[in-house]
């Protein structure tokens, strides 16, 4: 039995603009109700989750920078360091298209930018001799501590609520979703998903965009 | 006719444990889509009025801190400063229950506070002698530099967007509204609202808990 689930947030409750979709925060009031613990594990900055979670009403953690940093019972808690990201950040920047992205003055463990599509391969290898991984949210780009993922926070939150893997539910639709995926959890994503996360998932559901929350639910006997 | 619907968060589109009312978001991208401009302001920090600013849509600026920072197209502007209220709290702290509030940390223009009622009355004294104000958004106190408040902040909107007064309708509920339901703007509040706001109000709505969203739009020939 599912005793929590696990939600991406762009694309994933909401839609292309990064909408949320109405139907899926009702889901989600329904499953709370029905005691079921839910978290949200997202690319953007700890305030803009502790917002989020206040105003969804998410029982569980939230995490912001794919992981790195979890805000739960008035506490916020950091798993990574910024430094090296920031350094990096700097250090691209001057030899590349890349420019740092606007909410980087609330980040605390990665870095966020923009770059022309021509630079990424470059980025990329430079990434990784700083013991550093580029990452695509779609709607920027992250640069993470090595094992900074949304796969070690679904590892926290297995801990600290004592559970099964297979009592988690995972929902998600995009490349930073992946290591999550790879865990031994129910996974379900929504059509809009990557060829990849459909490959790894247990339920695909014909419905995107925030659509697929209530068929995921039914499927695993949440609703 | 309408142009800009300025609204208040908690307990005007959110219910009495600030979740989000589905269908006031539903309401809110209908009157986008027909060209409407909508701003929020609340006594939220700016990060957290990014996100919403972000995942409910909302196209026009965003300000936290009652009016004293404001959020669009990419920047931030701050239109008073948070020394005064800074040192203030550390004053109270010491001779009184005020305790600071987690979300100080996001804050730029003003300081929130939790405290035990009976300080009221001496801290709201105290404050006056320092040129500041102490308010109440029902889920903290917040202080004030002088003037800082939302009718300040939708002065600010009325020029930016080059309107008159009875284009603009505010949708508020509680005393931090006070200062934009005294301005010559069309002005309508939930049924949950404080009697001196709906006293203000040329519509008061029967629903409440962003349910008044739709009857609102519709008064006032938005829907």
């Amino acid at each position: 039995m599912i005793e929590l689930v696990v939600l991406d947030v762009d694309g994933t409750i909401t839609d292309q603009n990064r909408i949320l979709n109405p139907e899926a925060i009702s889901c989600i009031r329904t499953g709370v109700e029905k005691g079921i613990k839910f978290s949200l594990i997202s690319g953007n900055v700890i305030p803009v989750m502790f917002g989020l979670k206040t105003f969804l009403g998410i029982n569980g953690p939230v995490f912001g920078e794919n992981g790195g940093i979890m805000y739960y019972n008035g506490n916020i808690e950091k798993f990574f360091d910024k430094s090296g990201p920031v350094k990096f950040l700097e250090y691209i920047s001057k030899k590349s298209s890349a420019t740092p992205y606007f909410t980087n003055q609330w980040r605390e463990t990665s870095a966020a930018f923009s770059m022309n599509s021509e630079d990424k391969d470059m980025i990329s290898r430079e990434a990784e001799k700083w013991n550093l991984e580029i990452v695509d949210s779609k709607f920027t780009w992250h640069i993470m501590n090595r094992n900074q993922n949304k796969g070690y926070a679904v590892g926290i939150l297995k801990k600290m609520f004592n559970l099964e893997w297979n009592e988690i539910l995972v929902i998600g639709d995009s490349d930073n979703d992946n290591a999550m995926f790879q865990l031994p959890v129910k996974k379900a994503c929504p059509f809009n998903a990557t060829d990849h996360i459909k490959s790894l998932s247990d339920y695909v559901s014909e419905k995107s965009y925030g659509y697929e929350i209530k068929d995921a639910m039914k499927e695993f006997n949440i609703l």
